[in-house]
C-alpha cells in the first residue's frame, strides 16, 4: 500500500489555503495561479464544497429553463488548472495549529490541511433560524440546487394543480410567493413569473388568471440597490407582468400552505421563497476573530484580518473599508473580484517580501434582469432601462462568464430559448428515504380524517389535539405533546386517518414515511412493544369515547 | 368553495386511461388522439409518474453529458395536447370497479379515476430482490433520475479520489463496474468509460491508467440481442477503448466497497451500475390477470388481455404473440409503438363500433451505440459497425425524438459536444435528510477505531463484533445483532471512533446522521433514557476490559 501525504506542503513551499470558490475565492486562487509563474514557491488549495463555481447573476434563468441547468456553473477543476482543489465541506478551522479539516466524504476518514496562509472567503449563508416555519418551509436561493430544486417544485405544483379538484387547493397550489425585493428576489421573482405563465398554456385545465405570483418586500420600494427612479421602473414592470408586489410588508412566519405576514394577513401558497435574511458562514461564526455586529469579519485595506498574520479575508463574509473613509465595501461580485486581485498581491508580497497595496475600488455599475426582455441597469452612474438594459445585461454578464466554452453553451441556450417554448421536466434527482419537517400554526390541521395516511408524525415542539367524528358528533380524544407521536394507524395497514389532528399551539413535527418509521423503530430496543401499547391504547380510547365495545 | 369534479367522466363520454408513459403507453395516446378528431365522443387520460416521456436510447449520454439533462425527456403535455395528464404513482386498481386509485401528491387525499378502458403500459422495472446488498448499493440504470444520479456519484468518486491519499481507496473510488451486457449495460458502460477517462484530464492529481471500467456479463458473449459478428465486434471496440470485459460472469452479491462475483472473486470498487434484472411493474403482478411465468400479462393479437374485455396490455409489461406463430414480440421500442397503433385502433372500435385489428410487426433492425464515435447496428439483416453505424445511429434517433424542439436541442448539445469539453458539475439536488441502508458481507469492518463518526448504525439484520486496540492488545468487546445499535458515541461529540466494529455474518445496517438520530430517538418514549443506559453500559465494559476504573 502506497501512501502519497499530499496534504503535507511539499519541502520549502508556502502554502496557501483557499476556504470558498465563490467570487472572492475563486479569483484569489485565479490571480496567485497568475502570479505564480514557473517560481513554484508557493502552492494553492482551494476548499469548496461543490466542485463548480456558481455564476449566481445568472442563477434566476435556471430556474424558467432560459439556460440550461449546468451553464450557470463552471467545474472549478477548469478554471484553475493550477490549483489543488478539496470538493468537500470544512468541519473546523484551528488557528493556533494553522490547520483546515474538512468533512468526510466516501471515506470516514477527515482530512487535515495545514497552511501558511489563509483566505476566508465563505460568503454568507441563508439563515432562517428564528423565523417560526421558515426553516421547514421556505425554499432559499443561493446555490445551483436552490435553483432546481425550486424549479421542480414550481413544476409539481403546476401537475398538482392541473388535477386538483378543489378551487380554493388549487389556487393554493398556483400562487407562488418571493420574500426580498432585492435584487436577487426580484430576479427570482421575474423569472418564476415568466416561467409559470408560459408554463400553464401547457396545461389545458389551468387558467392563466388562477395564477398569483407575490413579492414581499420589507421597505417602501424594491431594489434599495438602485436610484429610486430605477426601483419605481422596476415596480412598474413587474407590475405589468401581474407580478403583485406588497410594499413595507414582512414576512413573520410560514406553514405548509400559508406564507405569514407581520400583520397577521395570511398568503395561501404551497411555494415560499425566501431570499432574506442571511448570515455569516458558521465556520467564521465558530472563529475568534474579531467581526461586526451583522458577523462580517473585520480585514484591514490590506484584506488581513486585523492582528491575525497570515490570515486573510474577503468578500461576502468581510467587512473591507474603503479608502478616504468612503464606508466599506458592498457584498458585490465587482468588489469581490478587486478584493480578490488586493489580497493575491498581498499574500504573494508576504511570501516573497515586497510591497503590499491597499484596496480601493468605485463601482462601475450595477445591474438586475426583469425577465422577458427587461431589465434595470446604473452604468457609471447612468441610468438605463428596459430592453437596452437587458441586451446590455446579457452582454455584459454573458462576457463576464469565464471560459469561453461557457459562454458559448450559455448563448445557444438563450438562442434556443428564444425559438423554443419553456421545458417542463420535473428532475427528480433523488427517491431516497427522507425525514420531513414541519411547521403548524395555532389552529391548523395536520390531517383530516378520512385523508390517506402515509406517514407518521412525531411531536418535538409544541402541542396538538386528535378530533374524531362520527354521526354527527365530534370529540376531542386526546391531546399530545412533545415526544409523542400520532398518525401510526397507518403503519398498520389503514389506508384512510381515522381522526383529525390540529395543532393547539405552534407545532412543530418530524414526519417519517410508513415504511422508514417501521424501520426505525422497530429496530429499537422496547420501541416495538411500547408502540403496540400505545396503539391499543387509543384504539380503546377512541372506542370508548363512542360508547362501543373495546 | 367550488368543486369541479374531473374525475368522473363527462356524460356519455367513453374514457381510456393509460398507465404509464413510456413508448407503448405514449404512443397509445397519440394514436387516440389522432383518431379522436373532431368527435370528441371520448377522452384519455395518462397516469405517469414523471411529467416526462423518456426517450431511453439517449438516457446513457446523460451519464458523459453528450446531450444536456434534459435533452433525453419530453414533456409529456407538450405531445399529448389532448390528453388529461395524472403525473402521479398508480395506487392500486380494481378491476371489478372499474377504477385507478393514484397516490397522493401535495395534498393528502387520493384521486380515483374511472375508467371504460385501461390500458396496462407500466413496463418493468429494475428488481435487486434477493440479490444481497444489490438494493443498498447498486445503482439501477432506468430512468432519468438514475442516469442523474449515476453521473453525479461518478463525478464525487472522481473527486474524493483527486484527494484521496491512500493508493488502494482511490483505485477503489476510481474502478466503476457495470453489471450486465445487453444494449443498455453496453451503452451505459461506454459513455461511462467515455466519461471518466475524458474527464480524468482534468484532475492533475489523477492518472488516467488507475482507472479501471469493468462489464460484467453473464453470457459468453456482449450484445445477444445482435448477431455474432457484431457483438464481437463491440467487445473489440469496448476493449480497445480499455473497458476490462469479464464474460460467462454473475454478480453474487455487493457492499459499499465491493463487487462480489458468483465464482467468489471480489472487484473492490464504489461503483456498480446493475442493468439487470427487472420484473414486472408491482401493480401488474397485484392485479388477478393471467400471466407468464416472467410475469407478463399475456395479451391476445387484438392486445387485449385474454377474456378482460375493456382492459388492454402492451409493451413490456405484456406477452403480444406474433402472426404466424413466430413467438412474442420482442420488448423493443420499434415493437410498443406498433402494438400501441394496433391497439389505439381496437380501442377505437370497441367504442364506435368496427373491425378490430391484429398486430403484426416485423423489425426494422437493431441498433446500440458504443460511444466516441462508434455504434453496431443491424439493419434489415445488414450488419453495420462503427462510424457508419454511429452516424446512423445518431440520424435515425434524432428523427425519432418526437417533437422538432427537442430535435434541434439535442443537435445543438451534439454539435456543442465536439467542440468543449466535458461538463465535470456535480448536481447536488437534494440535501434533505436521508436514511441509508447498508450492507456488509461476512467480515467487512463497518468502522475502524479513529475514524471520524458522523453517523449511528441499527442493526436489522446479521451480527456484528465491537472490537478495541489499546496499547498493542485488540479486545472483543461485544457482539451485537438485530435491534442493536453502534455508533452512538459519535451522539456524544465524540469525534473519532474509539472502536472498530465488523460484521461477523451478513449485516444488514440503516445508517442515520448524527443529528437526525437524535431528532427521532430523543423524541420517542423511554428511547432516550434507554440510549443514555446503553452507552453508560458501554463505557463501563470498555473500561473494565482494558482495567481501569469505570
Amino acid at each position: 500500500m502506497r501512501l502519497l501525504r499530499r496534504s503535507a506542503p511539499t519541502k520549502d513551499k508556502k502554502r496557501v489555503v483557499i476556504l470558498g470558490g465563490g467570487f472572492a475565492g475563486l479569483y484569489t486562487a485565479r490571480y496567485l495561479e497568475r502570479a505564480l509563474g514557473r517560481r513554484g514557491d508557493f502552492e494553492v488549495v482551494l476548499v469548496n464544497k461543490e466542485n463548480y463555481f456558481v455564476f449566481q447573476p445568472m442563477l434566476a434563468e435556471v430556474v424558467s429553463g432560459a439556460v440550461g441547468v449546468t451553464d450557470a456553473v463552471s467545474p472549478i477543476r477548469r478554471l484553475l488548472p493550477r490549483t489543488e482543489l478539496h470538493v468537500r465541506e470544512v468541519e473546523s478551522v484551528d488557528l493556533k495549529a494553522r490547520t483546515v479539516t474538512t468533512a468526510p466524504g466516501f471515506q470516514p476518514h477527515p482530512h487535515v490541511l495545514r497552511y501558511d496562509h489563509l483566505v476566508l472567503a465563505l460568503g454568507n449563508v441563508t439563515d432562517f433560524r428564528g423565523l417560526r416555519g421558515l426553516p421547514e418551509h421556505a425554499l432559499p436561493f443561493k446555490n445551483l440546487g436552490d435553483a432546481l430544486r425550486l424549479r421542480n417544485h414550481v413544476i409539481h405544483a403546476l401537475e398538482e394543480a392541473a388535477i386538483e379538484e378543489d378551487y380554493e387547493l388549487r389556487r393554493r397550489l398556483l400562487t407562488f410567493v418571493v420574500a426580498g425585493g432585492g435584487f436577487s428576489g426580484v430576479e427570482v421573482v421575474a423569472e418564476l413569473n415568466d416561467f409559470v405563465r408560459e408554463a400553464a398554456r401547457s396545461y389545458r385545465q389551468l387558467n392563466e388568471s388562477d395564477i398569483r405570483v407575490v413579492l414581499l418586500h420589507a421597505g417602501a420600494r424594491i431594489l434599495p440597490e438602485v436610484t429610486e427612479r430605477l426601483g419605481l421602473f422596476a415596480q412598474k414592470v413587474l407590475r405589468r407582468r401581474k407580478v403583485e408586489i406588497h410594499l413595507n410588508t414582512r414576512l413573520r412566519a410560514a406553514t405548509g400552505t400559508e406564507a405569514i405576514l407581520q400583520d397577521g394577513r395570511r398568503i395561501p401558497t404551497r411555494t415560499l421563497v425566501s431570499t432574506v435574511p442571511s448570515s455569516p458562514h458558521p465556520i467564521v461564526e465558530s472563529l475568534d476573530l474579531p467581526r461586526n455586529e451583522a458577523g462580517r469579519l473585520l480585514a484591514n485595506s490590506f484584506l488581513e484580518v486585523e492582528g491575525a498574520e497570515g490570515l486573510w479575508a474577503l468578500g461576502d463574509n468581510a467587512l473591507v473599508p474603503l479608502a478616504g473613509g468612503r464606508g466599506s465595501s458592498p457584498p458585490t461580485a465587482q468588489h469581490a473580484i478587486r478584493q480578490a486581485r488586493a489580497a493575491a498581491h498581498n499574500i504573494v508580497a508576504s511570501i516573497r517580501g515586497g510591497e503590499r497595496r491597499a484596496f480601493d475600488f468605485k463601482d462601475l455599475g450595477k445591474m438586475g434582469a426583469l425577465g422577458h426582455r427587461s431589465a434595470v441597469a446604473e452604468v457609471l452612474g447612468v441610468p438605463v432601462s428596459g430592453l437596452p438594459a437587458w441586451l446590455l445585461w446579457r452582454a455584459v454578464y454573458l462576457m463576464k462568464l469565464p471560459g469561453w466554452g461557457r459562454r458559448l453553451r450559455v448563448a445557444a441556450s438563450w438562442a434556443l430559448d428564444v425559438l423554443l417554448p419553456a421545458e417542463l421536466a420535473q428532475l427528480k434527482l433523488d427517491d431516497s428515504v427522507k425525514l420531513a419537517r414541519e411547521h403548524f400554526e395555532p389552529g391548523e390541521e395536520v390531517f383530516v380524517q378520512g385523508d390517506l395516511g402515509d406517514r407518521v408524525y412525531i411531536i418535538t415542539k409544541g402541542r396538538a389535539e386528535v378530533l374524531r367524528q362520527e354521526g354527527g358528533r365530534t370529540l376531542r380524544l386526546a391531546e399530545l405533546g412533545p415526544g409523542e407521536y400520532f398518525g401510526e394507524m397507518a403503519v398498520l395497514g389503514d389506508t384512510t386517518r381515522n381522526a383529525t389532528v390540529r395543532s393547539v399551539e405552534a407545532l412543530d413535527v418530524v414526519a417519517l414515511p410508513k415504511r422508514e418509521f417501521m424501520l426505525v423503530t422497530s429496530n429499537l430496543p422496547d420501541a416495538r412493544q411500547r408502540f403496540g401499547e400505545v396503539i391499543r391504547r387509543r384504539r380503546r380510547a377512541t372506542a370508548l369515547a363512542f360508547g362501543q365495545r373495546a
